[in-house]
């Protein structure tokens, strides 16, 4: 069994290559969900839609998130009234967020995310890191901003300064979550190429999951979600950048192994960063191919992560510093 | 001033009659809120929706409700997620609740229909008969269903019994309909051609409606909703024939004058009722065409019933029986 740790949509295309090549039911995908956010009065989880919609083969591949051949006539129907419209709903995406909203107040988003997960045919496991609310905030020059503030309204425009979790002390980790740590058949962990910063951090900072990950004597292997200095999406690029750091898979690395204490045992860097491979200390190091173009891009860099994952070794005591 | 008290289809057909022979501004419409309900967690107000969809000119004619050309693709997203499906909600229609249930936290319904019909460039006011919870319970054969629950999901099929308005006792009527009825502009006050016991009675069952109906020296003239013996659209006539009463013009006539005490002056029946004019009793009555097939006829009729409210007079004392 197979724990993939993802944000949108990167992590999900390397979800949709691990769902390919491992048997029905061996893998489980945990989530962020610090992106999670109320909007028009509906509880909207960005990241989980993203891999649900992926996995389930109905996502849109050109813009990355939402519904392949949506339809927009709920945005412009609520232009006409007035409403938020900077972040933009489809009128299918829309039933998953109005039937979650209503299902919340009784039920967790765990059961929510696993039912609608099986109304799709999906055969995997997604899982939220936490049922608790947690919030990703971005402070930045213009002020706090919720991340979706920061992303979608301002465009990843303010220079960022620090992220601050609300709510991460108290969040728990999800059932789905922990049963895949304590899982006696979890053999690797892969953390998907997504944000080091807006989507791995919250998820190993949820109480309970860092601390099975140091426990479990699994490997753990990273895949660098920045490949010749720039992200592949999203601001994880600019956000190193602003925080004095070069933008590189060397930073990525040095994050995951030094900020985050040995959280990778190998690290997947893309051929276009070969040169760098020598300047990565502590995971041992694959180069390939990284850019997951195509279905078989996808299928053939799970293969070569989970064939690394074998070769590498957990660190033989903790994975903390001590 | 015009005042006309509508429910859904029946009153917005001469409600858009009426808009299109006053002057701007000159018609106010107090729209029944009874058949309010929430669903997946959205508030839907089915008759405010219907009125201002028809003033605004993009109601979709043929099924009498929602939005002409609309789209479908937020419900079968649903029905894929297994939500409840059997209210349908167009994806354009869909804004509307969204919007209106996001305000409702801070504002009335009163200000969001307005600021919607403003929007939708309605030059005529669309009032809720109150901002307070209102709810038209039916207490049938089958066990106690709310109104969409009745009307909708059962398609009218058990047998009614009573009628309950859960809330009635406590709601208080909106400020626009108090303004329209102490206006010294009030000319005439109009019962559209609406169900009387599912619209109409609690409309006037409102505190403070029916005292100023009471209180106010102007004519009120009714259209009957039931022209030979079947009511227009809507369950009427079967509701009436459950109460052991003849489903005709003259019982609605009846009902009006007798069970609601004087609250037509003048009646309206359709041509094919002339033979019935002799048996109403009470009301001055005007026999012509009702049925309104296009906008031609919600013109006639509108200017008609304008014109015989001028004639009739109101009671000399109050409207009561003392």
């Amino acid at each position: 069994m197979i724990l993939a740790l993802a944000g949108g949509v990167g992590g999900a295309k390397l979800a949709e290559g691990l769902a390919a090549v491992l048997p029905d039911g061996a893998l489980t995908v945990v989530v962020n969900t610090g992106d999670d956010f109320e909007h028009l009065g509906l509880h909207i989880s960005p990241d989980i839609d993203t891999i649900t919609y992926t996995l389930a083969g109905i996502n849109n591949r050109e813009q990355g998130w939402g519904i392949e051949g949506e339809t927009w006539n709920f945005m412009s129907a609520l232009e006409r009234m007035g409403g938020e419209t900077w972040f933009r709903l489809g009128d299918r995406d829309l039933a998953t967020h109005v039937e979650r909203t209503r299902r919340l107040k009784s039920e967790t988003l765990s059961a929510i995310t696993a039912d609608f997960a099986k109304r799709l045919g999906i055969r995997q496991n997604i899982v939220p890191m936490t049922d608790d609310r947690m919030r990703t905030i971005v402070l930045t020059d213009e002020g706090r901003l919720t991340f979706q503030e920061y992303f979608v309204q301002r465009a990843c425009k303010p220079k960022y300064d620090t992220l601050t979790f609300e709510g991460l002390g108290q969040a728990k980790a999800s059932p789905g979550v922990l049963a895949a740590l304590n899982s006696p058949d979890l053999e690797a962990i892969v953390i998907c190429p997504s944000n080091p910063f807006l989507s791995i951090l919250p998820i190993v900072g949820v109480r309970g999951i860092r601390e099975l990950l140091d426990r479990r004597r699994v490997p753990i292997v990273a895949v660098s979600p920045i490949v010749g200095g720039k992200a592949i999406k999203g601001p994880a690029a600019k956000m190193m950048r602003e925080h004095g750091w070069k933008p590189s898979a060397v930073s990525v690395a040095r994050y995951y192994f030094v900020n985050l204490r040995r959280i990778a045992d190998g690290f997947v860097i893309d051929k276009a960063d070969a040169r760098l491979a020598g300047q990565i200390k502590g995971p041992e190091t694959l180069v390939t191919d990284t850019i997951m173009r195509d279905r078989d891009d996808k299928i053939r860099l799970a293969t070569e992560v989970l064939d690394f994952a074998k070769r590498v070794s957990p660190p033989p005591n903790s994975r903390s510093w001590e």
